[in-house]
């Protein structure tokens, strides 16, 4: 089912609209004002804490709404079915959620599960013809991103990353900012993202289930910061290793990292992925006319920013809920993100996963192909 | 001449002490007290504008005064000599001043000439038997360097290099934090030094005369501060580096520089060195148990500090006063200062540029010996 959203953006491109099956009127659609009884109807797939707070934040969403559950533990589907009165027809296990394709009262499934499931589970969501919003990363490595993207365009969904800071106050401010000029021409991007994680156990330190280690879970929001805050794509790597536990980072399982990414312009940015550190999550933007600041930078908020003009700290909104707002938007009503959020996007991540992994592997500097 | 000092350096190490003409009452010698009589009597060598602000703050210095001057500007020694009140006997030009071996007015002096010189001014202040303190960087290269110690270590002389930060009150109290643990387990430190450099036709951008390009002049602020901070000598470095003007920044003149420095217990370190932005300036030592960040870290002041218990924001003592007051007791008393400001550990500093610019060279990683 391909989208009202593809014909807007051709429109946005300047090609000659094309009405398919649906009246002139609706290109007059405001994104702002949709149907009120019309909201994205949602399954969460993986009921973990994230998948909590996911579905709490949801609760003040105009847009989306929890509809459906995907888990294989029969008692956190009871407790769910309860909380958000989800019907039976409407609860799947992982064995039986293909059938999800004729079910009628779901849009879309979020994949809130282990990194190395995704790309699995995505193509499945896909070939049963539901959206997919998958939680970032949305695969381990570049070759599986790819297949899903290509999985969901050819089943005509739509595959968004959850990429929450895409739609927060200060970050878009600042872009915005950026865009205008405000800070001359672009020179450094800093990013440094990690915390000290706690339980050794946790999927998070497996590497056959999270693909990696510090990187594909908070050093991902260095590498995305980079790409939206610069508003270019690096065209080369460098990166070094770090490993002062190697109990538990066991092999595959990247404890610090520093990488540096290189951009056509002669932009730079210098970045710290950790998964042995507190008091990180600072985001830094350099320019020749002024600075921005956000720290913390990608934590659940409230963000605070900074720049050479003074303080912004703008008002915060639960990042769960104004990211499914917005990905409700672009999937019932193709708005366009102001920075985009789609499989294609969240690829370019992963071969920069990709390269950095490559690049402490040789020693030396690798290029991009974005 | 070998000075007191290496006698009460010896002492500290429990060598058994032996007096050397001067008697055992001058061990008690408290260097918060020296004799109001004697400062020490320096020449500043060069007076461009940073002389002129070290010969400002030195009015205000109780241990150090300025009693010469060596110029090729027969002007600017007129200025001096009516302002500091100098003698003609203690003025000298690039020509004549190895005669400063025989002035019993001069005990040290100052070189803030262009890099290149410092080696071969060194070389000559040493052989005229006087104390020589010389501004970073202590010369080009490491084997400039190794010269220089060795030569003042063979006449006996002093040999400090102009790292006024290591007597800034801010930046002791965090060493003494961290040496009393208060951060736990150190694990990063990011230094970001530069500025936007103005003048093109500047000494510091002809290769000749700077030796480099921002890594020599700004970039080793990062590099001495990740030294101090951290408290541990790097074992190895990598460097990348970006050029967006090759017109203003000549072949051998470095505009923007970001490396990386290893340590054997992990820590890592992550820097920057610019000629080409401003809003920088800022360090950041993270470890297991709280964080400190100086910002601005290494600018004339007054410096900015904040630590997880909250910002500390100490009381601004111009620094080049506080330097002249510390290093006239290093000289005249043999004081020890908490962080070492001689040019054995100077030289550290230019062995970690020889590898930065290697690394950049030879694209990977160098190790160091220091």
């Amino acid at each position: 089912m391909k989208s009202r959203r593809k014909f807007l953006i051709h429109l946005g491109t300047g090609l000659i609209p094309v009405t398919f099956g649906f009246t002139p009127d609706s290109l007059l659609f405001k994104t702002d004002n949709p149907p009120k009884d019309k909201k994205l109807r949602v399954a969460l797939m993986g009921l973990g804490s994230y998948a909590n707070r996911v579905a709490d934040a949801m609760k003040d969403s105009k847009y989306a709404k929890v509809s459906g559950v995907i888990s294989g533990t029969p008692s956190k589907i009871a407790d769910w079915k309860k909380r958000f009165d989800i019907p039976d027809k409407n609860c799947y296990n992982y064995g039986n959620f293909d059938a999800i394709k004729d079910n009628d009262e779901i849009d879309a499934v979020y994949i809130i599960t282990p990194n190395a499931l995704h790309h699995g589970q995505c193509l499945r969501v896909a070939a049963a013809g539901k959206h997919v919003i998958c939680e970032k990363p949305m695969a381990i490595n570049a070759k599986e991103g790819q297949e899903m993207v290509e999985a969901c365009d050819k089943a005509g969904v739509e595959l968004l990353i959850g990429y929450r800071m895409r739609f927060e106050a200060n970050t878009l401010e600042i872009v915005k900012m950026r865009e205008a000029g405000e800070f001359g021409e672009i020179k450094f991007f800093q990013g440094l993202s990690g915390f000290k994680i706690g339980d050794p156990n946790q999927w998070r330190l497996d590497p056959k289930l999270a693909g990696g280690g510090a990187m594909m879970d908070i050093g991902i929001y260095a590498i995305n910061g980079t790409r939206y805050m610069v508003g270019e794509e690096p065209i080369w790597v460098t990166a070094q290793e770090v490993k002062t536990d190697p109990i538990k980072f066991k092999e595959g399982v990247d404890e610090t990292i520093t990488f540096q990414l290189g951009f056509e312009s002669g932009v730079v940015a210098s970045c710290l992925s950790t998964y042995s550190m507190n008091y990180l999550d600072k985001f830094f933007l350099n320019g020749t006319k002024g600075f921005a600041e956000l720290k913390p930078a990608t934590g659940y908020g409230p963000i605070r920013s900074e720049t050479h003009k003074g303080r912004l700290d703008l008002p915060h909104i639960t990042h769960q809920t104004k990211q499914m707002d917005e990905m409700a938007k672009i999937i019932l009503e193709g708005k366009k993100p102001t920075i985009p959020v789609d499989g294609k996007d969240g690829l370019k991540d992963l071969k920069i996963i990709d390269a950095i992994y490559q690049s402490v592997k040789q020693g030396s500097k690798v290029m991009l192909d974005l």
